[in-house]
């Protein structure tokens, strides 16, 4: 049994608190946040805390905060040579302070509030300082999800912001179909399936072989009235963008 | 039984195939194509003609052929008064030749080669000059999907700028993605569970309920990382167009 305390209940905290508490072969032990938080079915056994001198041992220490606060919260922990991870994208493995062993436990998702998360195909980015520790990691990841990977930090970097790009900018892309209907008296409803559709081709397809539209096939007339309808729009600049890009490949 | 002739049988004939043949409301009496294609399995029954003189008396015809050659060869037809549409998001009824009466029916998807298309789901966008012929393309609509909306050229127009910005912008982003991971020596699988939960949370949340990220919460130490990163990568101005746009909301 991996004994584990969640420091910090955000949502990612929070989403691994869901997928941890379903292991039989992990105890979430205690959750510890800053400002008090009444711990609500099905967590009410859970122990909370919010002072930090009454943190209990434990095997794993999963810090879930936001990350220019990591630094300063892990050097005011009351304990060392304990395993400490963060579950941040963007963060090193060495801002955590070195008092305690460091690791990284970051699963590769997006995760709002109001959605519940299924853990099981979620890519757990791990890393640790010693290989023991690791082994640690690996152990809890397999836990709640089939597919575990130790990446370095380096690496973690650029896999972060390759995240940004097809969640933060997709989205927005997705708000900017919803705008051009709204406008126009269209249900958002109606772009839905070409969503789906354009998410799941790159499941079997890759992105150069699912690309398709006016710039991929260089239809310049398509184009120009597609500019014509922006003007006067902040999208325009979005749309002469990828237009040229796409022109390129 | 609603006769149909499909004229062309590029991408989106072909599918618009694959859907009307399995309805037992609809006979595809013919396939047209300028150029000659064998009819393979299941289609072998369907009579085919690359001469247009000898196009069969249908109910309805249908245009799935690049928008920029839609004009001349619907002029080009050896009939009138008959119902003729195209399936274009961009092009305007009034591109076809007024010798016949005029329709669209736009289904409203991503349609590649190689992967099969569920109609069920999919809008299918129809519009008519006249009520007779919009009751007609309403039940060929209806034959293969629950989705059968009318919608005006002009509100097609935007409706199909719309799909560019969630489809082809988005399935850009996607390479953008695939080419930094492959830089970096990682495997773009590691991105599909985020692509996937990203359309899908779209399905329960608006697109604004759903935006997170570094811009988003206004991160900005994170964004000089990731702009530190991209230096001397074209995907920099995406960045920052994106970024900005975000800061904004």
């Amino acid at each position: 049994m991996i004994k584990v305390v969640l420091l910090g209940f955000g949502n990612v905290n929070h989403h691994l608190l869901n997928a941890l508490y379903k292991s039989d072969k992990v105890s979430v032990t205690q959750v510890f946040n800053r400002n008090y938080i009444k711990m609500i079915s099905p967590f009410e056994n859970i122990p909370f805390t919010d002072d930090i001198s009454k943190i209990v041992n434990a095997d794993i220490y999963i810090i879930g905060i936001p990350d220019d606060a990591i630094a300063s919260f892990s050097e005011s922990l009351p304990f060392q040579n304990k395993l400490v991870v963060h579950t941040s994208g963007g963060a090193a493995m060495n801002v955590l302070s070195s008092k305690n062993t460091r690791g990284i436990f970051y699963p590769l998702q997006t995760f709002s509030k109001q959605r519940p998360v299924n853990f099981v195909n979620i890519p757990i980015c791990i890393e640790a300082e010693n290989p023991k520790d690791l082994e640690l990691l690996q152990s809890l990841g397999a836990a709640i999800s089939e597919n575990v990977v130790e990446i370095s930090s380096e690496q973690r970097a650029k896999l972060h912001l390759a995240a940004v790009f097809v969640n933060n900018f997709v989205n927005y892309l997705y708000k900017v179909g919803n705008e051009i209907l709204e406008e126009n008296n269209l249900p958002f409803e109606l772009l839905k399936p070409l969503i789906a559709e354009t998410a799941s081709k790159i499941e079997t397809l890759s992105p150069e072989e699912a690309q398709t539209g006016p710039a991929k096939r260089n239809d310049n007339k398509t184009i120009e009235k597609h500019l014509h309808l922006l003007e006067n729009s902040d999208f325009k600049a979005f749309y002469e963008l990828f237009t040229k890009a796409l022109k390129k490949e």
